[in-house]
């Protein structure tokens, strides 16, 4: 089996089931019981908080653990109108639409059947390349997409001109899941600043955060919150050879939420739950071996997509540039990609044809639309991401496959 | 080491482990991915769904996997005058407060600062012994509390009072997670049968539905769905000797909720994010051993029980009747529980005082409140909770500690 399907799942490192399996079966401890095996639990937990903190140059108090990235995104777009503070629970619940209308300066109540209207310009605005947890919600919140170059990369004119004195949260992800783009976080930071000043000057108090979801990125990028002039960074340990059903949000220390569920008062009350001490401890697990193999990976990723991009025929590149190096977006015009992927399964290697999420319910790729590819182009695109499974020798074998296999495909059709 | 709080957290058994230990390692993709492994992983994933599903006589459509019983607890109460159906996102998001104000026959706005005033009666009643996680969510929506008996069981006749035709939902947990308390669900849906027949007669369409939070119970009492006439029940692997960050919400065919979060649209729309296929394993895995057991385990557990009841000296037992057969609660008048806790566990045994969540914030139990204890017998409340760690030798091993332990005490305090 050759698995090139690194960006829709990874399996967990054998040392990050050993670290998690004693928290299984003998450390299971409630880490909010009062006897001293908890208390230890309780401290292993927060040592591993700290781990993933640390490697994005956070503090373990900055960090919310979820279960998951799509909650962590969920939960950062609670930032928008946010009254009160933490752990104030009055008016809470996230009622994106009418707490909008709320606050507005007029708005309109339809008599049954419809929510309130949104009289206002929109507070939120996001990359039109976003995954569905972060477009999703910012369209329930009536949020602007801001649009891409063809390159892949943020059209900052777009942005700079859709930015008003509403807008409260702009979420771009660090890098795209299913191009691999790395976005210029730095740079939006900038704009953000220039008009965070701007307001100041003007006197307008209105908040402006910047969320990014970098679920794909923490094995493959150096992340540090301050350089990237993040609010909020969602981190996802499924993606980074670490368990599925565990994520977290980093949040800055001046950014208010609201929980999105309530109980025993987790996670200073923005997570209520028993904590996943397993799932936390394979998390820093996981982020601990990426950050030591980031270098390395990288380097060997980059190597195996320069072969790709040499040795693969009679296909054109996509994702050419400012993307993450274990990410190869191939077109091949007038193949069928999903037929391409069941003779590809055949031959054992195994690839995909956009986000995971979106392909089980055939829809077409609303991001390789959004670069401008045409429709024939977006049906014979493939995604190849490399990953820690993969060997030197399956590289070269994965090219012979795939240009086997495109070969009789181009061959039969020009005959049928 | 004499583990007896297995209320608040059980290892996972070894066979949950092993049967986990595939999923993490080699069957790790993405359950959403179009190639024939990760259809056998999605494949696996609604099998586990549906061990655990018929486990309480439910089908498989029935259930939504959470990632745990808050989560579950928090999504039954999104069924308050849900508007739309599942997967229609108009005016989603839980914004109790105002969703209810918004369609009651009047409201009015409070100009700032403020959530609309709630002008009606309430539509949620939940027991005043419930959960924080069912606690909070109720009073957020502006529940109202019925009222317990001294032996822990509902008021029915308190119940019967409240229900009002604003009556939406009533949340009861099956077992009590301080007392044991096992309450009459089937009673209580009789109650229910009967107000819906009368609001039908008088032409009153508003729902009427009966959540229960049974997270304690699932290894302790024969669950079904039907016989015990619930709409919504809650379930949670952690404490049934499966995994932490699992759980499941049932839901009746017929009950609209609304999702928490969105995104890739898993769970039918009402739980977005990668599936936690290990996570969902285990959680089938550990029903399925618990209900091989359940006859076995229960009679091992009262033979245990009642061997404390007659070795345990100097106390009162606070739950007589109607509990779990693992919990066993007792009052040490005059001794300070938590100080008792301290001297158990040097001594190898390892007790609570309450509801882990709550005891680490050095809150008084609100559930012996409830049942007319005084702040003195609160404070000398111990709960035992028997459980698969445990043997013979242990449970007359931990009478004998505690015995002496609380005689040494007593002795202590009468020299002081």
């Amino acid at each position: 089996m050759i698995y090139l399907d690194h960006a829709a799942a990874t399996p967990v490192s054998r040392k990050v089931f050993e670290a998690m399996e004693p928290y299984f079966l003998s450390d299971f401890f409630n880490p909010s019981a009062a006897y001293l095996p908890a208390k230890k639990v309780a401290a292993d937990y927060e040592a591993a908080k700290a781990t993933i903190a640390h490697a994005i140059g956070a503090k373990t108090s900055d960090l919310v653990i979820t279960a998951g990235a799509t909650e962590a995104n969920n939960l950062a777009f609670t930032a928008i109108n946010a009254r009160g503070r933490v752990g104030d629970f009055s008016g809470t619940g996230v009622a994106p639409a009418r707490r909008y209308g709320r606050s507005a300066p007029s708005f309109s109540v339809v008599t049954s059947g419809h929510p309130l209207k949104i009289p206002t310009r929109p507070r939120i605005l996001y990359l039109v390349t976003e995954h569905d947890s972060v477009r999703r919600v910012a369209e329930q919140y009536g949020g602007e997409a801001i649009r891409v170059l063809p390159s892949g990369l943020i059209d900052l004119d777009d942005l700079k001109t859709k930015i008003t004195d509403e807008t409260e949260l702009i979420s771009i992800s660090l890098a795209n899941n299913e191009l691999g783009t790395i976005q210029p976080l730095a740079e939006v930071a900038g704009i953000i600043r220039e008009v965070k000043i701007d307001r100041m000057k003007r006197g307008i108090k209105t908040q402006l955060l910047l969320h990014s979801d970098a679920s794909q990125a923490l094995n493959l990028l150096d992340i540090n919150v301050a350089r990237l002039g993040v609010d909020l960074l969602t981190l996802n340990a499924a993606k980074i050879y670490g368990p599925k059903g565990v994520g977290a949000l980093y949040v800055s220390h001046d950014t208010k939420l609201k929980p999105l569920t309530m109980g025993g008062g987790q996670e200073k009350g923005l997570r209520s739950g028993t904590e996943n001490v397993p799932g936390v401890i394979g998390f820093a697990k996981a982020t601990e071996l990426a950050r030591e193999h980031l270098n390395g990976n990288r380097k060997k990723y980059a190597s195996w997509r320069k072969i790709l991009l040499s040795e693969l025929q009679g296909c054109e590149i996509i994702n050419k540039k400012h993307t993450l190096d274990n990410f190869v977006v191939l077109c091949y015009n007038g193949i069928d990609a999903e037929r391409l992927i069941f003779l590809l399964e055949e031959k054992g290697v195994y690839v995909a044809t956009g986000a995971a999420c979106a392909a089980s319910k055939g829809r077409k790729s609303h991001v390789l639309k959004a670069i401008g590819l045409s429709d024939a182009q977006i049906a014979g695109s493939l995604r190849i991401s490399l990953g820690e499974t993969n060997t030197d020798e399956q590289i070269h074998e994965a090219a012979e496959i795939i240009n086997s296999v495109v070969q009789s495909e181009y061959e039969r059709i020009r005959h049928a």
